[in-house]
């Protein structure tokens, strides 16, 4: 183990993913046991009350609040691609972001960070133009705020390139491929949802900085911050294992940011 | 003549409010002849894409930019009444305000105040609790925000009661019944759209602090602004009436904030 | 007794009112347990491929379709009052009707019915404008569509004039007043949760033709339809007591519409 | 000339682009210039008040009624690719198809064709199994509709499998490529925006039943329609254009549809 200190990793899932009457499964579980909230803010997912009282909760628990813009899209929840330009991407970024920022300050706290979501994430994580679209619209809103992407893409990249700080992520629920991407929703062996496999995945992240994809391929991956999808049916329990498993082996659970 | 100091008053208008393809019509006339602007936050009117670059118009030209929010209701323009609750209502003007706000912020300025649109404006005016839930939103995101609201009505009340700046304004092209309120949309007299009238009328608002109601009564009113509605056909006419009869007579043209 | 022939009553639920990932729940279990589905049509829930695979489930099972359109509010839910006028309205229930009716078509079925949702329903009921509006835009699409709506109200007025079958429910999950009308939501006593409960209320209303008011009134009412809805948390528990109940005391539950 | 009967053409224009209080610029003058009316349905643009007066005016000049289908994107116009699945695609077309064509049974009328929209249109020319999602959404709707869609595209292809009447069109002010695509919008030469020059292809196309592409190929096309975008600033200039130039000639204008 290369480290002296002792190993502190961040969790975040995504959260406030609710719309009116339909309820974001689970919040109430996922938000004691993750230590940053990436909530969703009015367009793929999230309403303005919603908004509210998730950030509220999140507060009073001590959980790190990001903002986690998609696509104007909430029949196909932000997993759709859409041709929107840079241009567009970036406004929709800035709107978030500060509908978000607002709900925070109501409730006495702040964001922390951005994280894309879905389609947009995706897109961003390999199309560098869209990407530093995304990096440059965080920045003019705030450029304290921490840009949080999947380890080693062109959101890393153009993250770095905007002066943001720049916070590398890794799913413990999502299977890889060879080059460090994931596998598409929809494949065989894109979602992990045994909690055994899932801790072991987390504790091999955190302590020997690597993934194994699905080919058997070990991909070195340097993750500050492992993500669990909120909305997968199985994501307490999950939570619950890769928690235990961590804490267990002397893994600090901390946010990223301060 | 009251005051020693010479006059002066603010113009508002509201701005931004075209959607996608559908263009905010004469909204660059009317910012060279504002001193504040009431701009479109997305619900009734407004996208991300709009909203930065009329904020960015408006900060070139030193107009002082102000959050126009109002119903989630695109297809009525927030011209329509929706039984939101106060809470509801609440979060809808965080969300909108802290939406421009990161527009704002993203071309170097920021929000100075708050204005409800629409149908929204409407029911503050008479309904106290609307009226304070939405002062005390403004209070939560930031209270050094100005709360502007038509004078003598229930929103200078809250906002007051909030501690926030209130703002009086009265209305230089819509029909004042005795009471102080405006004539409905639709009803005779509710729009004035003669230029001369309106001029004559501006200068009885900022000299005389009083209006003539549509039954011929003497209304006192006490506005900071005088606001044109952006959309109306003949806006542009009659700013340039109001300005050049306001300067005529020697008083001046400034925003009521810094 | 005092009908010779064996009596006869429709059950009708709120069906399909998910939205994009969000379910609507329960939905399998009521089809099976209703013998008419009041299905959104994408205004306060419902989307496209939900409305389609909720009709060629409730064809299937050889449960009757009914539209049931609401206010273009899907944050709300369509429950909160909006100021549409009688054109709007009437022009909303057209669009709506027209959307369904092309799924049910596509899966070789047809609408039946159409029910208002919500707070356009609960307008409808004592505003007979907008009762007069639905009917006639029901009317202007398919006038033998029948107006599915509450017994005793305007809703049941207009559709009268308009020549147009009218139809009227009772609820078995929500309080009366002694007026007839339905004890609002959030009131005391607004709705009945208890299964053996409603199952006494459905008896009573198909044997006796009345019910038992809050305050004890009994009102007298000739319901050709009972209404449980779709959304409340025990509503399959209360359709298979009311089932039972009704099946055991020689009642056949069967669809109004032929 | 190889035709013996005086030829015939069928010109058509997207009609009711407008949303809420934004208009649908010419409307009015478009639809006496035109033959067909393809009429959107309130996904990219259209509210059911705009489908309803539209849809009255076009039964009213006897311009036949055409069903315009977009993606769900009123902030981009529906010119925005969104990659929703062919099932998605298809329930959206059948929700849109059903929606106007209520409207259209509310007139006294009825819809007989569909044509995609935007960057559905664009999409669904060259990718067949779109074309066929939207192909087979019309067969099941109402097998009597027309299909109108690109003169020599996937969609023609995948209309004439389903056993629907397909209608080529082609495109009377937009640039060609030598493949018979047209030249993306924004690219040089896209748009063809003198009325001379728009004429003069009119009637090539329909003469000749040929277009020169913009690098000189002549390209042959056998459209049955010719198509105006209705938005675009000059629209009316050209219609009037076409017609004077193809009346002059000896070309009846009138539908394909009877």
């Amino acid at each position: 183990m290369p480290h002296t200190a002792p190993p502190s990793i961040d969790l975040n899932a995504d959260l406030g993913e609710g719309f009116g009457v339909w309820p974001a499964s689970a919040d109430g579980e996922l938000l004691s046991l993750v230590t940053s909230a990436s909530i969703a803010c009015g367009f793929h997912a999230g309403d303005p009350v919603l908004m509210r009282s998730t950030v509220a909760e999140a507060a009073r628990l001590g959980v790190v609040i990001g903002a986690h813009p998609g696509y104007p899209d909430l029949q196909g929840f932000g997993r759709r691609d859409l041709a929107a330009s840079p241009r567009e991407v970036g406004a929709y970024v800035i709107y978030q972001v500060g509908a978000l920022a607002a709900c925070a300050a109501a409730a006495g706290s702040r964001v922390r960070y951005v994280k894309p979501h879905g389609a947009l994430y995706n897109r961003a994580a390999r199309d560098l133009e869209i990407a530093r679209a995304i990096a440059e619209a965080v920045r003019l809103v705030d450029r304290s705020l921490a840009f949080l992407g999947l380890a080693g893409s062109e959101m890393i990249r153009a993250a770095e390139e905007a002066g943001l700080e720049a916070v590398p992520e890794a799913f413990i629920d999502r299977g890889y491929l060879s080059d460090g991407s994931l596998v598409p929703r929809g494949a065989p062996n894109a979602l992990i949802e045994d909690p055994a496999a899932a801790a072991n995945r987390a504790l091999q992240l955190v302590r020997d900085r690597r993934v194994q994809a699905v080919d058997g391929t070990v991909v070195p991956i340097a993750a500050r911050s492992l993500c669990v999808h909120g909305d997968g049916p199985s994501a307490v329990a999950l939570l619950r294992a890769v928690r235990g498993r961590l804490e267990a082996e002397g893994v600090t659970l901390a946010p990223f940011a301060p």
